[in-house]
């Protein structure tokens, strides 16, 4: 499998609004921001380069933002890498015995299909893998 | 000031050499590795599109990764962002008032000047400035 890029860097945040404001100050700014209700969790997306940093504020108390913050507090939360072809990455994964939060791809930010490694099979570092739709 | 990208992202490891073989089923390489011995790391670069994984681990028991892996675990540590003029960076924060870890930047990684900034200016997030030398 290929890794193109990483495609964002996501930190979670307890008020992203105050967040993005802080890295307006380094020159990193909010391209758009959207809510994505199934994962309760509103973001943003400030590009670097060829990359972006995520910002994700759970809008509820349940969820895997929420869940992150209440063990880790605000900190770099996951690695968005992104790959060709989702579905064939994901069989090279599970036939070389790497874990798999989602076996099979569901939608995220942007609509496009994205699908998490278990951290247990990355030294505990949360993966996640996209394929762009090119929506975005 | 200008971010041209995201250089690398680091993550602290306690075995570089496990978690480099572990990155090598998701298709992620090194390419170079160096010990600095001014900061107590050993690292090794793992190169992603214009970016990079930095995966660092402490040589004693003191420095900064060393202390980051007593508090937190194996974890993603900083993010290091790639600017033209360091000191121009660095002056354009301190007139913002963001506080910097390193008001006079340091040789880094592969001989570059590089600058921390204290991450209570950054929402807890620590960032890493660095000016490419052309040495790597």
């Amino acid at each position: 499998m290929k890794i193109k890029r990483i495609e964002h860097v996501a930190i979670a945040v307890r008020n992203l609004d105050a967040v993005r404001d802080t890295l307006g100050k380094l020159g990193i700014t909010c391209d758009h921001e959207e809510t994505l209700p199934e994962y309760a969790v509103r973001l943003a997306m400030l590009p670097i380069g060829e990359s972006a940093i995520e910002l994700l504020e759970p809008q509820s108390d349940t969820g895997g933002t929420a869940e992150w913050l209440k063990a880790k507090g605000e900190s770099i939360y996951h690695l968005c890498l992104e790959v060709d072809d989702i579905d064939a990455a994901l069989a090279e994964l599970k036939a070389k015995q790497v874990k798999l939060l989602d076996e099979v791809p569901r939608s995220g930010h942007g609509g496009h299909r994205i699908a998490f490694i278990d951290p247990a099979s990355t030294a505990g570092i949360l993966f996640e893998l996209v394929e762009m739709s090119g929506k975005h």
